[in-house]
């Protein structure tokens, strides 16, 4: 089976009503496999803040197929046009600030509104509903291509031997195939083979729950090790390049992204073997000079202290846990986008190829 | 409190019976403090084997203390005294072979066994379980005073700045109060206030459970991580000295030791950390050159993929488990025995302290 966080059902032929969402409950994978179905924005919420749906591409999507969601409802409930354009502006307002540091979030829903915002002020909720939901497929399937396209130009470059890759950037994290897992997926459905190993990735442990089991769906071998090992492993020889996703890119190609990938990238290096980081344009903050400038989330302790809800550390104890870190831009070999592969990773190419 | 893998009890006075030894149950930590009694050989074989008594020189000592418990069943059986030395040999071959890998066990069990060889065959049951519990003293003491002097010895050398140590190397892996934790405890002892940071250590927490459970104890504040997250903490500056044991050290000083080290050890080294290892001198295997001789063995994947218990992984996901990894002389700083400090790491220094 090919895996995907969220699914649009409907609508029935002749039915002004556009259908709903269904999102794939990732706090369940991967002992359960159990769809969220969203006739509601208030479910859509609360599956967001609950990180039923994760990564930032997916929730964005989420985000805007949420305001067919909501044109929905007033098709449900019979609203005028003025009181169903009210009703769905008001909701996507509370469907913007559902996480408020998802940038992509926000940025879905308000170009879905600004598409309505266009409409004249007498469209009937149906046509509401209609056009939200025309805007969605689109933010959806553009960010399909956009993965196709990843996975495509860092496939062309993957080095031969075993690959090593660190949380989750798959399909469950985006609306296509994903980024760093994209260029994975797309290689092996070239016909190559190779070894993939998935860190666990401490603490929410994205990569045994999730990773693995995008790839087992793919019939894709695929081999979980504790992050730790991850130094054995590469000085076995049996990796020839690690590839990560990322969650913000500076203007030197500095690289925020889940902790533990830049311990990694220092790993990779003193081994020699190269190390790839894989998102879309849009992750690119050229704002940013350096990583230098990018502050460091810190999250909840119990996620350190109480793996998978098991109590694992005495109650007094403390915990360090950084949501991510950032990997300088001297250790990584190539930074693979949409747009074209950047590489060396210097300031000059990251803008050469983001003006592509 | 000072934590303590194990205790003897008894004898009461004018006993001939030698009483019982008392382990604490570390696979309950750190949210259980149970002491599992053990009246005959069957209950401590059965304790050794699920690591309810777990590091090297613990195991070894519990061993030694078996044989009174072994002398104590004869005792208590009235066996006489040619049948109870039968039963005590019988026991003691039982007790050596609870773990086939623990080298500290079978030396401790043929110590004892070899001063109860020692004594006329006719010897009293009662007088064997003396003998052998003065001796299982014996070898206990001086395993308190190998880890005083390790914590001395490297208490002396520690530098300023935080601490970051990896496993389980405390008072519940030895008969006293450990090597690389003792380094910490003693320094903290003589006044010094610093940081501890201890890695969880994937995939059996012994960081988390055992080691913050020990420090805690103490009143020592510290801080778990995962273990991902120590290239991130290392980059702060936080860090002054990362500090681990070790299970075999070849002739050059390659260490081998719990997976995670090599790692920690990489990292280190790339922020300018020096990296120590602290182990007693019966550590070093000087027929091993170097640590490519040194097999590296994998455990179950279980381990990895059902973490405290709880799936974490699809079904069909394999896992890479190695039980250690070996780390380099050339990015260990100095290794503290209790014989004084080997720096820097060489052939000839290793044989130079080890001669003292």
């Amino acid at each position: 089976m090919i895996p995907t966080s969220l699914r649009w059902h409907g609508p029935a032929a002749g039915d002004p009503h556009p259908g709903h969402l269904e999102l794939l409950d990732q706090t369940l994978l991967p002992t359960r496999l159990e769809w969220v179905a969203c006739h509601d924005v208030d479910t859509l919420v609360e599956a967001i803040q609950s990180l039923r749906v994760r990564g930032a591409p997916a929730i964005g999507i989420a985000g805007g197929y949420g305001l067919a969601v909501a044109a929905g409802e007033a098709v449900r409930d019979g609203l005028p046009s003025e009181q169903a354009r009210a009703h769905v502006l008001a909701r996507g307002e509370r469907l913007a600030c559902a996480r408020p540091t998802a940038v992509n979030l926000r940025w879905a829903v308000e170009r879905v509104l600004g598409v309505l915002g266009g409409l004249p002020d007498d469209t009937p909720a149906a046509v509401l509903a209609a056009t939200a939901l025309a805007e969605a497929r689109s933010i959806h399937e553009e960010d399909i291509r956009l993965c196709a396209a990843i996975g495509r130009h860092g496939a062309a470059i993957l080095p031969e031997g075993g690959v090593l890759t660190h949380c989750n950037t798959g399909a469950l994290a985006t609306g296509g195939d994903g980024t760093a897992l994209a260029v994975i997926t797309t290689a092996w459905e070239q016909g190559r083979r190779f070894d993939v190993f998935a860190d666990e990735t401490r603490p929410l442990f994205q990569g045994a729950r999730l990773t693995a089991w995008e790839l087992v769906e793919r019939g894709i071998p695929v081999t979980v090790l504790v992050d730790a090992a991850a130094g054995q492993l590469l000085r076995t020889g049996r990796v020839g390049a690690c590839i990560v996703g990322a969650d913000r890119i500076t203007a030197n190609g500095d690289t925020a992204n889940k902790i533990g990938t830049y311990s990694l990238a220092v790993l990779a290096e003193a081994h020699g073997v190269p190390f790839f980081v894989a998102a879309p344009s849009s992750t690119f903050d050229l704002s940013m000079a350096s990583g230098a400038d990018i502050p460091i989330e810190e999250r909840a302790a119990a996620e350190v202290l109480r793996p998978l809800g098991v109590q694992a550390a005495p109650d007094q104890a403390r915990a360090y846990n950084p949501a991510f870190d950032v990997t300088p831009a001297r250790l990584i070999t190539a930074i693979i986008t949409e747009r074209g592969v950047i590489r060396p990773v210097t300031p000059e190419q990251v803008r050469a190829v983001l003006a592509r």
